[in-house]
């Protein structure tokens, strides 16, 4: 079963591509919250596909229709199912994918694990458009965790070869704020130029980039997670892949913290002139023994190149038996990873909130 | 919760450092599986402590006992249970670390989540000799996907600042078996006396040093693994954040890819010669939506420089709220990489299964 | 958490009496099944109240809309999604109801549990109307389990003190054909007119009764359920314990057996004329030891009075502390028995689906 | 899968009859509760065949060994593993049965399930040894239970035709320590010699009779339970019927309701004299829409009458294909309602604190 996620707070996730709609069912948000409607809107507006320089020309304005569990703007406690339609599908765009795979994308695995009775249009359930879902049910999660003075942010780590900054061990109030209320989020500004460069730059060339995204939960105090199976890192990483374009996890340092040695690694602990318990380093990124430390959670995701580009490329017919070429059409994204940004912020935001919540 | 994971192949696992024993039980083994022990020893032993130049001076027998399930050495179809006696534990080196806590250890998260009350005797449940038990139950499921032509093999991808090579796209039969019967597995062999003087040097300075281990799966079928919440990357992740240092999760070129350009990351599909449907590169790790695809599945593991080290840090004393030092003392070390290759093995291993088993 | 519930086809449920619409989501279902929509139609109007002898005189189309999970009739083997919108509701009868707690309904623990923030109307999300949810999804479990021959039938055992005769230790297809298609399915047809006239008194009365519905599953082999924990009666009775009005349940001839002794209460195997293994008598309903023995099903469950009714009853007002009288206004059931008769086949054919679903 | 149980406290269990231990994990105990192991040991001997008058001569001492989880006899918040030994086991005894099925037991369902690969000797992992593990595991949970002023208490409602009285409205707490401490708990003593007499006189015919146990949880609020699939009864009963040989639960008056009209059944709320809320009836057993009310939790169960009887008995060969007749041997209980007692304390005890654990 794959449709069902969370413990504390759970979602049921439906839908396809290019079904009547998509939608999501949140389980276990307690009674009497006035939920912020402005600020769910603000969080699918970031991911919604508006024809913009980072985005594919389709647009689609994703708008939640939220048919039960909310009274007069309040939570009642019971399950809150919210459905999005999907209004702008161009299905014949598809009509010569049928047995011919796209590289890099679901259609093969999907074709023979469902017998072919699935729905190809749009990659079917395998469609990022699946992510909607994710950011309105991470955008409640958010507004929970702001009650515990909890909160989530994310920038570009980076995009293809062009890099920002880690985030430094201490994360200020200013810089998350200015992260949060931007479209590019970067910790260098410097760098904006370069990336929309190398952005525009493979949708001239009918190519893609991929990137990193590196978020911080900032907030949460030592003792959240669970030791084995439930550690804060299984818990963010097993939503995290479940994100189409996901191919890597790092917490902390991750990768960088292989080429060290433990003397350099290690976090150590001192007592600050607040007389706070915080270490000078987080190369752990906030989690020891799937614990949380009292330091930012910090963890990046490697999102791959979008897989649909307009150059011709080497296939399969399937029907056929035949190598053959491809040429995709339709209208694609050139880099994925600012429309991520919010999906990955709403992933942090569901996993933390099965420690934290009530 | 957190001591129970899987859902075809449940494994509930319990014990601490220095409790009597610790165990797992395996629930959902099929009926009529006869058990080769000899393999089981085998990875158990490959784990397991034994004094040697990768190893912890401190040597453990790591006996399991089967208390039920399995009859006659084949297995029932009910819970089996088995048990490993913690034998050569010295308690006496954990008295002056119960108010200091150790930098990178979970010290401070444990003592926060359970008041005080854990134990923190050699780590207590955050102990990596906790994956013993993930091994004994590794190596039933391999017996059980050997069934199925299905194996699992690994090779040590780095150590501190030597790198092996990655995986070729297809995995022949021939370098499995020779990295399956080694100790030091390595694609390119050169390598291996670098790696050794890594650790050794490491060792001689009280010091410690992490690594990156490359795991592929071959011989699955493409179709397996759900879409959503229970991908073959989601549950391969979730599991393997739950072995005690390991700090990122790559499948295929994971990082590597956002350097890319779609063009050169897709996997082009190809009938090869004998009509197979294969692909030309593998740079997604054989999993593509979060099915498998057919070619092998292939991910990598960052894993961290041992946290315990001779020299001396800085960290505090939490009971009298001051700034200290610290010299750890007892057996640790220089190098947990190559004892963690059957326990990443055995992750692949459990985590495979859920999607293939009976 | 709730609203989930099911392993190979998982089912999550949302929606309150007056909320724009109710709904479920079923996960599980596989890829291929044409669906039969003139039957989930028959089963969900079964349920619904149509105004008739045994039904609130409200009347509800209760038309499913499918938003996804269905391609031009056949499933495609992700999630379906199914909304049911709530046409028919006077919101205004339930004004009186803010504080005054009704007898036997669920007003206080809700109240308590949410914080007041329970939308009342109806009763919520305690409300016999999500039962159309489970008919719906258990609609497509029946359609699943016709094709592996199996088959769910029920009758009503009692309405007050009018009874009806038990299933036979053998249950042959002509009873099951007739049973199925009748309204008010008797094994004994003598007893039609008696339970009319005991449904019409209590309507009369401004009062209400209860009664039995008895259960078969037939055409199940030996050897499905799981010992302990998922046996076939704790997966049955979680479920059926989930179907509001619900007191009791008995599998085989539950209570009575405990006034037998065994040498009466066993049921004793031999192989009939064909060569079948059968039992003599059922008494334990086709399970033992949480298997089935491939014996029929046989279950039945305690369905209460129907809580709402007209009389003058005695209660309190929460809000101002005090005891009071109460009239309910209002249409209500004066016996769900009928209505709830497609609602306990459908919890069968869920549970029983559990087990031998792919 | 079946072992595992439970969500806040979460219980796996393995083991079977002649395996060499059976026993129990318990995954969620908190941190810090000094265990009473008096209290746990009082209620594994409650179990535990005594060679008494209600027993089967067999003896077993039933010692839990704690192997983890607990230090200096206080919790540490991690798993707890008990593991009980088999002693006192006569495998001899099962050798005429390895073809040959006992009228009422597991043994045929069993062997197709497992292809016959399942241990036979004293019914395997079907036998009634298993609740051991939940008496230990409920020991447990009634601690935690007590520091938040929660009692379970249970007395026999009947033994074959022999009744006691069922419990009042309000259930008095000298009434809870009069049956707390008696090995006979019932309501009306003056039944005791009755059933004594019952009990002994199915052991002199070599028969066996089964009973009800009617069982109370006291102490618990109003507002615990979740909606649908998560109510108090679905609960207790999925434990419930995991328990060998109950074919039946009821809450409150169960049964009996269904020939009460609404007027009669429903419980009318009231202000008592020192302003609590209460019922003047408890019909409804304190769950109303599957959440408690503040009344007792009531239930009921029954018991089938011992499978294995003395008398020859009709069944069949499955090896030889033939019908034949069984006397059985061994050492069995006339009735096990006696034994069964804390067991169904236990059951209460595990799923109530699912609602009100940390």
């Amino acid at each position: 079963m794959s449709a069902t996620w969370g413990n504390k707070l759970k979602i049921t996730i439906f839908g396809e591509s290019h079904s009547d709609a998509i939608g999501v069912v949140l389980d276990g948000v307690p009674a009497g919250v006035k939920l912020n409607f402005k600020e769910i809107r603000k969080q699918m507006t970031r991911r919604a596909p508006n024809g913009g320089e980072f985005s594919t020309p389709r647009k689609e304005a994703d708008n939640a229709e939220i048919l039960c569990g909310v009274l007069n703007g309040i939570t009642e406690g019971t399950p809150i199912c919210a459905v999005i339609k999907n209004t702008n599908t161009k299905s014949s765009d598809y009509s010569q994918l049928k047995d011919v795979m796209r590289p890099s994308h679901a259609d093969y695995g999907y074709r023979v694990k469902y017998n072919g009775f699935n729905d190809i249009r749009g990659g079917g359930a395998s469609s990022g458009r699946l992510t909607a879902a994710i950011v309105f049910a991470g955008a409640i999660a958010r507004q929970l965790l702001k009650k515990k003075h909890i909160n989530v942010v994310s920038h570009i780590l980076s995009v293809g070869p062009v890099k920002d900054e880690r985030f430094a061990t201490e994360i200020e109030k200013p810089l998350v704020e200015r992260l949060s209320g931007s479209v590019l989020p970067l910790i260098n500004k410097e760098k904006e130029d370069d990336i929309k460069e190398i952005i525009a730059c493979a949708r001239r060339d009918g190519d893609s980039v991929g990137g990193v995204i590196e978020c911080a939960v900032t907030g949460l105090k030592a003792g959240f997670g669970d030791p084995m199976f439930d550690s804060i890192e299984s818990t963010i990483s097993s939503l995290l892949f479940s994100v189409p374009a996901v191919k890597g996890v790092e917490f902390g340092c991750g990768y960088d913290m292989t080429a060290m040695r433990g003397s350099e690694a290690n976090d150590c602990w001192y007592y600050d002139r607040n007389g706070a318990l915080r270490t000078r380093t987080n190369n752990n990124g906030g989690v020891l023994g799937g614990i949380s430390t009292g330091m930012p959670v910090v963890f990046n995701v490697a999102i791959k190149p979008t897989a649909s580009i307009f150059k011709e490329q080497d296939t399969v017919n399937v029907a056929t038996h035949e190598n053959v070429t491809l040429s995709l059409k339709g209208r694609h994204d050139p880099c994925i990873v600012v429309r991520a940004l919010p999906v990955i912020e709403a992933v942090a935001a569901l996993a933390i909130y099965q420690f934290v919540g009530d």
